[in-house]
């Protein structure tokens, strides 16, 4: 099965955002085995649009849409479609009683136009919205499936992961089974890791071995191809052996998890709570942590210390050390830990003091981070980092070496 | 002149990257008045590249390809262009030359695939790569443009906006100037706002407006065209004085900014600093604050009170509070933002305590959300929001009704 994507929007064509969504669709499909041919964006203009579907039915056995389900009068993907399929478009009770429940609970005035939203292709499986208003839909007509899709991510993405995936795999009938794992990684580089797997990598067809590196963090994504699921299974688990016998201390999950998220796991499996000082990092560890739905029961709470007002009279560090060593240094990063800990009453502590940048503080460089870590009845420990990149990479990779220290750490108790 | 930007990269298929480039040269073209009828993405494979080619050349005057020059086996964009134009390949001097310059320069070993990325389409403008290897082309071939550019954007967009901006400025013969202008709003959904300003959008053609939601956001796009930039301005002025007399107590700024921005920039104007209490957002009030460069001077710091032991201990919420009210409710964030500003020494309070999901709390459903707002000299006054949407999207929500809460206020002092 090849498949096309073609994401309508005029903000796309105008530059005003990325097509993301043709990034994620056309993952989730390699792990399908179904090969992605073409990307196209076209704007929200009906001749173009149906000249674009003429195109890719004619190269594609499948052709995903995002985008264009909107409310509003440039919203016209479902139309051209039924248009040029020759298709009728009817109401859906069950959509519209579903807009209407976002109405009522969200408070807001529901206005006509977003009774389009309701309107399906006649004889499409529709596939329900979670996180939004408009119904996605798969419609076949003789060998061609069509998929429609909602253009915000955040509707997109939870929609295709729970209806549209197992509708395209109902629909597949190829006799290999896929299996994919994702291998995550912190703290080593993409290029080291390849090195040190280089062998594998080449030698290996069945599961295939894919590095990323994104965000700090380097994934190998496993991918292999059997009649036998258990077989494939069996495949993945093998190479996966062969894997982490070289390069098991930087590894630390499996697929679509974080280090936050493995973090709060190993927390909660310990029965251990938090306490946080954030000074450069700003709130963003509480941030992400509570992102995490059940987590916020681990947090007892914490402190933004951007100020050395703040890290005094809130979180006690003492004057002297302030003084003598400075707010970026071991010593404060250490009393900040222990300090936060005491003042929520969690039994772990821990602190991120640096620099972010763009400039320099107290004469330290840019990239000069502290963490503390003080585990209840442990001595507290800090760790120095020396990172080189913008403010923005700066906070996150100190976040995410927060929990790595963290979680290395638990280990030992 | 319609343009069209094919990019050539399997790994784009793959999921693997975004199309950034796209995006870019998107946003540069439309500043120049080219208009961009379609992105397509090809996979490294001469048949299909050429399939698109074909395709792009029928429908647009200008094709712009990215990626598919560098020195390995399937890197063919240019090969690929030559056989389907029935052009000629050969070695460029000079390039040759960039190129033996960058190994010197790095100190790295040239190999003979690098000697590739020193052929160029004979007949072609060449288009010098100042940070990196494989040059840029233009090539004319009747009324068709073809523009080549190297896949990595930290060498495509400098040598686009050195070499290729002026390139195709010296190609268009147009006089129109261009001018856009982006307002933001926030407060409505795009239904209203739309429904507000059908009329407008219906009888304007110059400027165009153009609405886009994102992120709980509104924007308006208008793009004027007109042989004098000024006149271009203030057809751009009178149609934005129509739309804010009617929905401009939900503008908020124009361009590239957030939010949170435009509040550091009133906070900054007015010389007030902020205190925080987070509970159901968690930190991301201030994790948002902090990533401006600049604002953390305005940010005294702040408390993640995520637990009831931590709103009296910390923040020193009275029991009977949050006996008698619970801590979500009006009360609650009052004290709590009253006792922020307090804590921290700040001008300004601001607190959040609220249902992020996705269970409900204290018989509150999903989505209650009270907003504390206190400034010195004021009466606290405290917002209450119903929103409807996922944990993330609850969160997320909150901490943008925060910043415009408090912009409404400052504008009273």
């Amino acid at each position: 099965m090849n498949a096309e994507i073609i994401a309508v929007g005029s903000e796309l064509l105008l530059g005003q955002i990325n097509n993301t969504n043709a990034r994620f669709l056309s993952r989730q499909l390699a792990d399908i085995g179904i090969n992605v041919f073409y990307h196209t964006v076209v704007g929200d203009n009906p001749s173009r649009l149906k000249a674009a579907i003429g195109i890719a039915e004619e190269r594609s056995d499948l052709v995903i849409f995002t985008g264009g389900l909107g409310p509003t009068k440039d919203d016209l993907t479902k139309e051209a479609i039924a248009e040029h399929l020759g298709a009728e478009l009817v109401h859906n009770e069950e959509a519209l009683r579903q807009i209407e429940l976002y109405f009522e609970r969200t408070g807001r005035m529901m206005t006509e136009n977003n009774r389009k939203q309701a309107i399906v292709l006649k004889g499409s499986e529709v596939l329900p919205n979670d996180h939004g208003m408009a119904p996605g839909m798969v419609y076949a007509k003789g060998a061609k499936t069509y998929m429609l899709l909602p253009g915000p991510p955040k509707e997109m993405e939870p929609m295709f992961l729970a209806y549209g995936h197992p509708a395209l795999l109902a629909r597949m009938d190829s006799q290999d089974k896929i299996l994919s794992r994702v291998l995550r990684f912190f703290g080593i580089g993409e290029a080291m890791l390849e090195t040190e797997i280089e062998d594998l990598i080449d030698s290996q067809s069945n599961p295939t071995i894919a590095p990323l590196a994104a965000d700090g963090e380097v994934t190998l994504r496993l991918t292999a191809k059997h009649q036998s699921l258990d077989a494939a299974l069996r495949l993945i688990e093998e190479a996966e052996e062969k894997i982490l016998s070289r390069t098991g201390e930087f590894f630390y999950g499996y697929d679509e998890t974080s280090l936050m998220n493995e973090l709060t796991k190993r927390l909660k499996e310990k029965g251990l709570t938090i306490g946080c000082a954030e000074s450069l990092t700003g709130g963003m560890f509480q941030q992400e942590f509570t992102s995490i739905p059940g987590a916020g029961s681990l947090l007892k709470g914490g402190v933004v210390c951007y100020t050395n007002e703040v890290k005094e009279k809130v979180l006690k560090v003492k004057k002297e050390t302030i003084e003598k060593d400075g707010v970026v240094s071991k010593a404060c990063a250490a009393e900040l830990a222990e300090n936060a800990a005491s003042l929520t009453g969690a039994d772990i502590g821990i602190s991120f003091t640096g620099v972010a940048g763009p400039d320099e503080l107290e004469g330290k460089p840019v990239g000069t981070v502290y963490i503390g870590i003080a585990i209840k009845g442990r001595p507290v420990h800090v760790e120095k980092l020396n990172l080189g990149g913008s403010r923005a990479a700066n906070r996150s990779r100190s976040v995410k070496y927060g929990c790595h220290f963290l979680m290395k750490e638990l280990e030992e108790i």
